[in-house]
């Protein structure tokens, strides 16, 4: 989405990658992110029983609300590697710890890559190279070494001004496939000088996400190392936020939503394969679970996704899906739009002119799908892509 | 499967299939099943809470127990068409009747195709054509005519010995796409000349389905249109059956579901674009509905099956299926087998040995994946298939 370096900027933080070997010799391959002052943090991490192992040390760390560096590698995910996983994760956050000085608990650990395999710990190795290499300006390499699947680096920012002074946000996001909802759908990391407490910021982390970054999918799958986390330096100077029901608070849980909404949307943009940017909309369900249930229905038919490739307004496909969502209504009140052009109403085809509407906005790079079930009030909307020949080439070939 | 003609004659019978012009002049779309007397009969329908004008007629007027004639359609599902589509159904099937000079509520009529569209009723102006062509030995020629992206026929039969006399089974169905569990995932009829009752076939044919037709999924779709009927005509002259709890019963429920289990497995081999059947076994489950969702979360991850498209034996992305499957167990207690192969144990990889047997096993046109969870003793099979480019162009194209 073309941030300029300069936005990247923000204050209290640094940043350094380096090219490990992890992925061999030309690739980015480790990122730090480090602030001056231990900063107030907050997390939230994959709903999968399996977590890696970097997610369950992460889990235990968060708890202090205090978080000083997080390291990032990509290329292999320490996951599903026992004990040795873990203490692989705990000795590379020592490394850390010990290069820049500060507490071992004070350090995140994050992976993405090949489940099963365990790190090469002599990667490690240039732990100290990546610290003396800590710079103002450094979050787009960051971006780029936690890559996997991904084609382009994902970064946002959002600038807001609470009590008299400017507030910066930054962040940067990874995943483009094993992507779904059910929390922390990929790995995400948001700084700000906001000056916030760790519980205020994971009230706001937590609400952000829910409308965010849970509420895409590229497949359905979820990762066994999805993380989002937030840290906050404070160098904004801004009066302290304590509580979320403020409306300074109010303010910044919006940029955080907003930022979040951002970097979600580019994950999709990059979804593996994915040539279209779609958000399934449903309207008049009975309860928001309904509600729910029939837009991840949709979201997640593979049947759905390729008509979306195809080009094909196939209406057809998306009533299918509700029929089997467990979303309560009756069909023939059902009305389906693409965009603003309606193809379905009362439950039935409204015929070869809207048809061939509704195919031209098929056509376009993103577009809403609408369903209005008439049965309630709820609504819900999730982001999805489609699913093209690409995602079937890049996932037979690859190993996540 | 290469059943031969001969294999599907069967006692009371007859078959017809007409080029009625739904689909072009030169494709078989509408087949035809009579008995020469009404039949004991019974029928399993789609879940989906949308319901084709076929499901709804013929939920109806399978309560009577007796049907004579069904009347089968391709190209076109009347599903989503509203009332007229409910007086069109009622009305080819009353085209039937008046040819055959039978009930009209002993007319079963069932149609798989395009969802929204109107049956065209010029094209059932072939049904005294069709009636005029029965003949004992056209069974092949219905399996045919209600193929929609099915690549080949799927035919199968049985014999089994009750109270002193032979029983023949004989059967067919459809269906490559849109394809998942609960219930009735398809089109599928089976004729038996056994003597029995309509509750006793009831009860036998939903026992069957739910170890068969529900046990298999393509897609993850399910469609507004699936549903299994069984016709009895009684003329083998066993003992009559009556319910479900003698030996002669229970070897005709066998002989059931063993037909079924053969029509579910050439439907998964056939499915749209696969070159793999998979049988995923999860054993060591807590419950047996766990079993089932880790089973059913693996058999429908796009993940796991674009790694089997790709030969890959990819065990990472299996258990990340089950870790969200929803499924409770402790990963550092997980076995997966490739056939007999074991890649994983403990939660943790057996190493490139393992993993170059394994990957040998993917290469094999059907292979089976075994997960231990250790969490209990219940066990769950699903059959599915690979996700290949195929797939996904045979769906961007076609319109369902």
């Amino acid at each position: 989405m073309g941030n300029k370096q300069e936005n990247l900027l923000i204050d209290g933080f640094q940043f350094a990658a380096v090219k490990s070997g992890i992925r061999g010799k030309d690739r980015l391959d480790i990122g730090l992110i480090v602030t001056e002052e231990p900063a107030d943090a907050a997390a939230v991490f994959t709903t999968s029983l399996v977590k890696a192992a970097p997610v369950l040390l992460g889990m235990e760390r968060i708890q202090s609300g205090k978080t000083q560096a997080i390291m990032i590698n990509s290329g292999i995910a320490n996951a599903c590697t026992g004990q040795q996983g873990m203490e692989n994760a705990k000795m590379s956050a020592a490394m850390v710890a010990n290069s820049l000085d500060i507490a071992e608990d004070l350090v995140h650990v994050s992976s993405t890559g090949v489940i099963g395999a365990q790190l090469e710990m002599d990667c490690f190795k240039s732990v100290p190279r990546l610290v003396e290499s800590l710079s103002k300006d450094g979050l787009q390499n960051v971006a780029q070494a936690i890559m996997t699947t991904d084609t382009v680096p994902k970064t946002a920012c959002r600038s807001i001004r609470l009590s008299g002074v400017d507030v910066k946000l930054v962040g940067i996001a990874k995943g483009a496939g094993m992507i779904m909802p059910n929390m922390a759908t990929m790995l995400g990391f948001i700084m700000t000088d906001a000056n916030i407490s760790a519980d205020a910021l994971q009230t706001m982390l937590r609400k952000s996400a829910d409308f965010t970054f849970n509420r895409i999918t590229v497949d359905g799958d979820t990762s066994t190392n999805d993380t989002v986390m937030v840290m906050a330096s404070g160098k904004a100077n801004n009066e302290r936020i304590e509580g979320c029901q403020t409306a300074e608070a109010m303010l910044l849980q919006q940029a955080i939503t907003d930022l979040s909404r951002d970097l979600s949307r580019q994950i999709i943009a990059d979804g593996e394969g994915a040539s279209k940017l779609v958000s399934i909309i449903v309207n008049g369900a009975k309860t928001d679970n309904e509600a729910e249930m029939a837009a991840r229905t949709i979201a997640n038919s593979c049947l759905v996704k390729t008509a979306f490739f195809g080009q094909d307004a196939n209406w057809g496909r998306i009533i299918a899906a509700l029929g089997r969502s467990g979303a309560q209504f009756a069909q023939e009140k059902v009305a389906i739009a693409f965009d603003k052009v309606f193809l379905v109403k009362e439950g039935l085809w409204l015929g070869q002119e809207a048809e061939d509407k509704a195919t031209k906005v098929l056509q376009q790079d993103s577009f809403s799908v609408s369903i209005d079930l008439q049965a309630g009030t709820s609504h819900c909307e999730i982001y999805t892509c489609d699913l093209s020949l690409d995602y079937v080439k890049i996932n037979a070939d690859y190993r996540t």
